[in-house]
């Protein structure tokens, strides 16, 4: 098959690779319904994340499955699957409190961006849908898997609450997805904290109620001057820098919550300054498996369209383009037909 | 009256200072039944943190109000007072969610260890008894002001609940009392991390189910160890250094609990190191006005005796050999009388 591989900043290639099979019996293939590229992506695609050898690239992905492992139960061939980026077994105690993405078996997904894509741990990381889905759905689960379940962890681990005032660092696909979740989970103003038009549009679509343009300490005082010098009761760290993880935390409340959800690139936090912040901090590589049945739930019954943050499809031979236009932010985020 | 003046590293001075007046009409005067000298005095008596000028200490106090400003309406002359280490008018938004240690009108104590001191925001700070206590309960209702108010945030902060597994990071007072409050809140299995025997006795007697004597990522792997590979799912951490922090961290599961109350000294924060870890963390100066009511309660029913962390006893003109000997472990915590 022809599938995506990373061989150095912005040298993305569609070549010729080997087709997965099983390698442990828990395996399983899926045969892609479509697949997408991560802002995670860029971080090796601008070089802020070392390249070390040609790297098969991505970890977003739904589709049917093709073949299972000699030891897989709960998952049937001809099934149309959705899987996290992490793999669990859905057993080990970590993942029975609700933290597949640090089960003691984890295995972090590569090379979704691909027609054919091997899922480890099979019967604990796929959740199959009772039928196929029609077309329209498909961007809609394909976010499930990733962009969305971490935007909805971005809100939860920020303990939205009806009724809760929440910002939102950051207008990538996740910030905007958390917008989306946060709204879902009863937040009564949603402050987006962006500078772009089209994501903003989008971001008030999902349900913000305000946007600030302002960015860091003056970004965290107009979240001060907005909720009477309080500040939120929740702010969801989409960004996963220095600046955006101060300007989070800043803008929370004293006794507020601040979850940070992207895997933080040169970020360093002072102790003694976080100490008086009297922040609630929680993150970490969101555990979708936890979320997966809800938020198959919500989108199959047509509650939601977390596809909507899906604004370039291309098919998945002009993959580099995909990564250009998101690097270039003239994409918020592409969809790959396979 | 004489008090106590710290000048510099290790020179504590027990002198003549001018007695404290009204100075707001929301202050109050109180004549202290005892005071005592808390751990964290000892970061400027060692020079870790700098003495600009002769600074009036001590921030714990219990005792009766001797006078009130003409603003003052909760509290009366004659009434025997508790109140925090921080003052606040226990109105302000952030009170009203429980942080009234972050109080927009918060004052930190100063000059508790004196016969007379003055408290701000009286009517927000001070909470009062039926009736005068009788002498063998002051040393814990003196504890409720701080140490013990404080190790019991630890353990609300790092969620100790029903049937948990606890870890307490530090031997000292906080870290003892934190090992009482998880064994009030309901904890099956208590880890006291310490390697001082008188100290291990008191986390036994408060509760500690076991002791670990190792430290910093030997100290968690031996958590890991005694949890089977899993971690703790509460962990307060009541030192404030590097390597107490990052143990705390580490011994904690993910999706565990981990608090910080004590402030950090060089502490920072590796986001990426944090974010893998999968902890909730939470902690700051702790919020010890939210718990006055509940704690004095539970000391006055004899429920439980804080005051036991006192093994030292001095009166308060003896107050630099108070401090030497808990800067020389040779004492928990120095009880002044006056």
């Amino acid at each position: 098959m022809k599938a995506t591989v990373l061989y150095g900043p912005r040298d993305v290639r569609y070549e010729t690779v080997g087709d997965p099979k099983i390698v442990k019996p828990t395996d399983a293939i899926l045969r892609l319904a479509a697949t997408c590229v991560c802002g995670s992506d860029l971080w090796p695609y601008r070089g802020t994340q070392p390249v070390e050898q040609p790297t098969p690239m991505g970890h977003e992905y739904c589709g049917v499955v093709e073949d299972v492992g000699s030891a897989v139960k709960n998952v049937k061939k001809g099934q149309f699957v959705i899987g996290s980026f992490a793999t669990s077994d859905n057993t080990c105690p970590h993942c029975r409190h609700g933290y597949q993405s640090s089960c003691v078996n984890r295995e972090f997904m590569l090379g979704a961006q691909a027609p054919l894509l091997r899922v480890s741990n099979a019967d604990g990381t796929l959740v199959a849908t009772k039928e196929h889905p029609s077309a329209e759905l498909i961007p809609s689960l394909l976010a499930v898997s990733d962009v969305f379940g971490t935007g909805w962890f971005a809100a939860d681990a920020a303990n939205v609450k009806l009724g809760a005032t929440v910002v939102v660092v950051g207008d990538g696909a996740v910030g905007l997805l958390g917008v989306l979740s946060a709204k879902q989970m009863g937040a009564e103003r949603i402050i987006a904290m962006s500078r772009h038009e089209a994501r903003t549009k989008l971001a008030r679509e999902f349900g913000a109620t305000d946007v600030v343009t302002e960015r860091g300490e003056e970004g965290a005082a107009k979240i001060r001057e907005l909720t009477k010098g309080v500040g939120a009761d929740s702010v969801l760290e989409c960004v996963g820098t220095q600046e955006s993880m101060w300007q989070a935390i800043a803008a929370t409340r004293p006794g507020g919550y601040t979850s940070y959800v992207g895997v933080p690139h040169g970020v360093s936090l002072d102790g003694a300054r976080l100490f008086f912040t009297h922040v609630h901090l929680h993150g970490g590589p969101a555990p979708v498996r936890r979320y997966l049945p809800q938020l198959i739930d919500l989108v199959l019954k047509g509650t939601i369209n977390p596809g909507k943050v899906f604004d370039l499809t291309l098919p998945l031979s002009q993959v580099a383009e995909g990564y250009k236009a998101m690097d270039e932010r003239r994409a918020i985020k592409t969809l790959l037909t396979v």
